[in-house]
C-alpha cells in the first residue's frame, strides 16, 4: 500500500496553494468536455445525467471540474432547447482524501448554481475508493471526467517491489536513460493492468454513447524514457541522491523507492483502449505546459523554488511515507532540488506534456 | 446558524466514545426495518436499490445501521429467493460531520460484505447537506432509515431567536414546566415546519412503495412539558445556572440560548404526516431507555457522570458555540450536572422516551 494524497491543508507546501497547473489544464480541457456534453445530449437526451469527476482531489480545484460541467449541461440544454436534466454528480477520490474540506464548499456551490443560474436540480455526493475497480452502480453514469490523476498507478510496479525482488532500479525512482528493459517493461505491464481494469470499470457503470473525458501527464515520444516523461523524477533522483552522498539519507531507502507513476503515449492508451473493446477514441490532443507555469503571485523565488513546490505538494506524503525525512530534511530535499532545476533552467525550459482524451461508450 | 454535529475525535469526552445508547437504539429499531426491507422486495422488486442513512453521524455507529440494512436486504432476498439487487447506499449527514473518518471504514465495511456475506454489488457514498431539504435525486430511494438525528430541529424556533425577540425563555434552554404557552407554540411550529419540510422532501425521492424507517428522541404524552421529554434539558439549565450564581457565566447568555431540539408525540408526527399526504404511517413504536442504560466498561464514576458523557458528546459543540466556555469550564458544567442527576437519581431514575416509526410511501 502507498500513500497517494496531496499535501493537506492550506499552508505554503500545501496542494491548495500550489496547484495553479492542475487548474489550468482542466481548462485547457473544456472545448472537448463541452463537445463531449453536446453530444450526450443530443445523442442520449437523459432526464437524469450521471456525472463523474474522478481524483477530484482537495482545495481549490477540487469543485472547478465539476462545476463547470454542470454550467456546460446547463448552457448546451437550452441552447438545444431540451429541458435541463436533473444532474447527479459524483466526486471522487481515495477515502484518504480530504472529502471534509470539498464537503465545506458545497453549500456555497449550490448557491452559486441556484443564484446565478437557477441550477437546482442537482445533487452531489463523495464517493471514495480507487478509480481501478468498481465505484459507481451499473449504467448510472452519461459523462465521466478527470484531470491529473490517471499518471497516478494503483501501486508501484510488482515486479520493483523490494519485498519481490532485488532492487532493480537502483538510484533512481522512476523509468530514466539508464532503466534497464526490466524496469520500463515492470512499469509498463502495471499501467497496461490498471488501465484495462479501469476501462473495464467504467464500461459496467457507463450508458451506451455515455462519454468520457480523461487528461493526464503522458508523452508525445514512442520512448518511456524521453525528457519530456520522466526528467521531473530524474532530477528528484539526483537532489534525493546528494543526500545520500552527504549521508542525510540511506542509499538503500533510494534504491528501493519508485514512484507509482506512469506517463503513456497516445498510442499506449490507444491499445489498450482496443483491446478492452468498450470504448472508441474520439479525439486526442496533446499539449505541452512549461515546468514554471503557474500564475505566480510571487516572483521573489526562482523559477526551480516554484517548480519545485509544485511537485512537493503532490509527492511529499509519498516519500514522507517511504523516506521519513521530517519536515526539515525534507526542506532541504526540495531546496536542492529547486537548485538542480534551476541550474538545468539555463540550458533548456522543460515541458510536461499533458494528454486529453475523448472516449464514447459503444453501444 | 447553529453548530450540530457531535463531539468528534477519539478522546474521553468524543461521540465515538459516548455512542453506546444511540447503538442500542438502532438495534432495537431492527425487527421493524426487516418488515420495511422485506415489503420492499416483495411488492417493488427493484433490481437496484438506493437506501439513505439519514444523519449518519461519525465513529462506531456510523456503518452500523447501513451493513445491518445491506445484510438485511441480502438475507430477505435470499429468504424469498429472489436475486440480491445491486445496493446503493447514500450516507447523509451535515456538511459539518466528520466524513472523513467514516470515509476511512469504508475499505474495511467492503471486504467484510464481501468475505463474510459474497455481497460485492454495493456502492456507498456520502452526500453532505440538510435533511431538511432536497438531498437525492428524484424516485431514487427505495429505503430511507434514520436514528437519532430527526429529534433535532432545522434551527432554534425563530420567535426564541434573540435577535427578533425578547428572550421569552428566560432560565431555561428548552420547553420547561414553567415555559410560557409562546415558547411551546414556537417549538412546536417548528417541528411541524420542518418535519413537513422532510416529508416533503423524500416524497419526491422515494419511489411508490418505498418505505422508511425513523427512530428518535419522541414522548408518550400529549403534554410537551412531560418530564420524559424535557428532563435532561431542566437539569442541564439547572448546571448552567449554578455556574451564573456562582458568577462563571453571564446569565443573559443562558437566556439567550434555546436547544434547537424537539420530542414530539406520535400524534404530532401523524397530523404532519396526514397534512403531507405522502406517505402512510404503518407502524409506531415506542421504548423507555433508561437515562444510564450504556453498556458501561468503565464502572468506576457515578450514574449521573455516565449520563453527562453521554449528553455532553452529543450537546457540547454547540453549547461551546454559544457560550464559549472553553474546556475547564466545559468540564465544571458537566460535573455540576452530573451531580445534578446524581441527585435526582436518588428519587426516580429517568428515561428517554424512544419512538420508532414506519411509513410507506403511497402511489
Amino acid at each position: 500500500m502507498y500513500v497517494l494524497h496531496m499535501n493537506v491543508g492550506e499552508g505554503e507546501t500545501s496542494y491548495a496553494k500550489n496547484s495553479l497547473i492542475q487548474k489550468k489544464i482542466i481548462y485547457v480541457g473544456s472545448s472537448m468536455m463541452e463537445a463531449a456534453i453536446f453530444n450526450i445530449l443530443l445523442e442520449v437526451k437523459p432526464k437524469s445525467m450521471g456525472v463523474a469527476d474522478l481524483g477530484c482531489s482537495s482545495g481549490p480545484n477540487a469543485l472547478t471540474a465539476i462545476s463547470r460541467i454542470i454550467h456546460m449541461v446547463d448552457a448546451a440544454s437550452q441552447k438545444m432547447g431540451l429541458p435541463v436534466p436533473e444532474i447527479r454528480v459524483s466526486l471522487n477520490d481515495l477515502p484518504g482524501n480530504d472529502f471534509n474540506g470539498v464537503f465545506k464548499s458545497l453549500p456555497e456551490l449550490y448557491n452559486n448554481l441556484k443564484d446565478d443560474y437557477g441550477i437546482e436540480d442537482c445533487y452531489v455526493w463523495g464517493v471514495p475508493g480507487s478509480f481501478y475497480g468498481r465505484l459507481f452502480p451499473g449504467h448510472s453514469l452519461h459523462f465521466v471526467h478527470s484531470s491529473s490523476s490517471l499518471h497516478w498507478l494503483s501501486q508501484v510496479p510488482l515486479d520493483l517491489n523490494p519485498r519481490v525482488g532485488t532492487h532493480l532500479n537502483k538510484d533512481k525512482i522512476y523509468i530514466s536513460k539508464s532503466s534497464s528493459m526490466s524496469v520500463i517493461k515492470a512499469y509498463q505491464q502495471q499501467f497496461q493492468d490498471d488501465f484495462s481494469l479501469f476501462l473495464r470499470s467504467r464500461a459496467k457503470e457507463m450508458v451506451s454513447k455515455g462519454r468520457m473525458v480523461l487528461s493526464f501527464m503522458g508523452r508525445r515520444s514512442p520512448n518511456p524514457c524521453a525528457d519530456e516523461a520522466c526528467y521531473q523524477w530524474e532530477l528528484l533522483a539526483r537532489a534525493l541522491m546528494s543526500l545520500a552522498l552527504d549521508g542525510l539519507v540511506e542509499k538503500e531507502k533510494i534504491d528501493s523507492f519508485n514512484a507509482p507513476y506512469y506517463a503513456p503515449s497516445p498510442e499506449e492508451v490507444k491499445c489498450q483502449v482496443e483491446k478492452e473493446g468498450s470504448f472508441v477514441v474520439v479525439d486526442v490532443k496533446s499539449f505541452g505546459i512549461e515546468w514554471d507555469d503557474g500564475d505566480w503571485t510571487n516572483c521573489k523565488i526562482s523559477s526551480g523554488n516554484r517548480v519545485a513546490k509544485t511537485i512537493r505538494a503532490v509527492v511529499e506524503p509519498m516519500l514522507e511515507n517511504h523516506f521519513h525525512l521530517g519536515v526539515e530534511m525534507m526542506d532541504e530535499l526540495f531546496r536542492r532540488y529547486a537548485k538542480i532545476i534551476d541550474d538545468c533552467f539555463l540550458e533548456t525550459k522543460f515541458k510536461y506534456i499533458n494528454l486529453i482524451i475523448s472516449f464514447v461508450r459503444k453501444d
